[in-house]
């Protein structure tokens, strides 16, 4: 259909570049506020372990969720920033950037209890289908969130995927102390599809290697 | 910008149509995926109780967060569509249609301790702005989740404004028992620009009353 509309272009003169900025414009507004971070096409939902590290790889954010004292043991779920490695090479766990002035990493220091919450919703390939219905996917991962030693060369890697993804992490105030912690993953509830979740253990998940996502990009 | 390219379509006649529509259907397929309902501009962030609503108002979905007891008692969050309202005269208060098929409705059976989140990201208002920058408004409703009696009359509320809002929920498989659910809040934790939590009491934010966003509908 755009091709189609090139060719008008060429018989309608300058007017008509006007228009292909506006909808270039368009693109890539609608773009940046889905959260898309590649143009891969999804996989077959049949494929679980595939299919969730996409949506893992796919996603800039989620809902972490941890354990809250304060609220009478309240699950306290908050929008957090998240990273599992560089575009096409991500390694399935996912590292945050955070500060003990919020409560979520407060929370983790005392109980590690934690889950993380995706959409396949704002990616954008959900279409018109309404976000709880299961053909829009939806992942959470549950387990522990670490607090990542500073020094490590895990927190260097951590940061380093962080900041590609999210480069105004950077520059956040250095007096809040951000710190990386990481969600060692026990369990996967995965739904991309009718019939439940899918059956994915933590294993396949994994070491599922991102050999299709590499190749595509 | 978009008046000034419907003065070019005059004089490059019909394949202007074409780009026309081309624009209208990128800019249908940009609004259908960030969740937007409303098209009002956000409330000053100085008033919180306003932007609480009016956050809640214009999402339609969000991370409903449960106790996993089969979990070792995790927070267990999941994706979940969600309605306080028909469009412009939201209540606050929201209402699921959920089954208990699903982890989440099965987990609030047995402990009704529960946050929902919600993130202004996916709305479409953030811009650039990263999705935990403070910014970026997020909110997280603690309290408990409640089964409503299906024949009440608050049931027969909740299902208009959730079909209202998810006009697919209407023809859900009977067979899978969906039932409406509220969240009966406790705790309001809202970010919605730099210097930490905004204060905001449940009864400031179930009391607001939706004129503003009334007179702008």
């Amino acid at each position: 259909m755009i091709e189609k509309s090139l060719i008008f272009f060429k018989s309608s003169s300058i007017p008509s570049y006007f228009v292909l900025v506006l909808l270039m414009v368009l693109h890539l507004q609608c773009s940046s506020v889905k959260g898309r971070l590649l143009s891969l096409s999804k996989p077959n939902p049949n494929d679980a372990a595939a299919y969730a590290r996409w949506l893992v790889s796919q996603n800039s954010w989620g809902v972490l969720n941890t354990i809250a004292a304060d609220l009478g043991g309240a699950p306290f779920g908050n929008v957090v920033s998240f990273s599992d490695g560089l575009p096409g090479k991500g390694v399935g766990i996912p590292y945050f950037y955070l500060t003990t002035l919020d409560p979520t990493a407060a929370n983790a220091l005392i109980d590690q209890r934690s889950s993380l919450t995706i959409s396949e919703y704002p990616i954008g390939t959900c279409g018109k289908t309404d976000p709880e219905n299961p053909t829009c996917a939806k992942i959470t991962l549950t387990g522990k969130l670490i607090l990542v030693d500073m020094n490590s060369k895990a927190a260097e890697f951590a940061r380093s995927v962080l900041f590609a993804k999210h480069p105004e992490m950077e520059g956040w105030p250095k007096d809040h102390n951000f710190q990386v912690f990481k969600l060692e993953i026990q369990d996967i509830f995965l739904i991309n599809w009718f019939g439940g979740p899918k059956l994915l253990t933590v294993d396949q998940y994994l070491h599922w290697k991102m050999k299709k996502l590499a190749l595509s990009l």
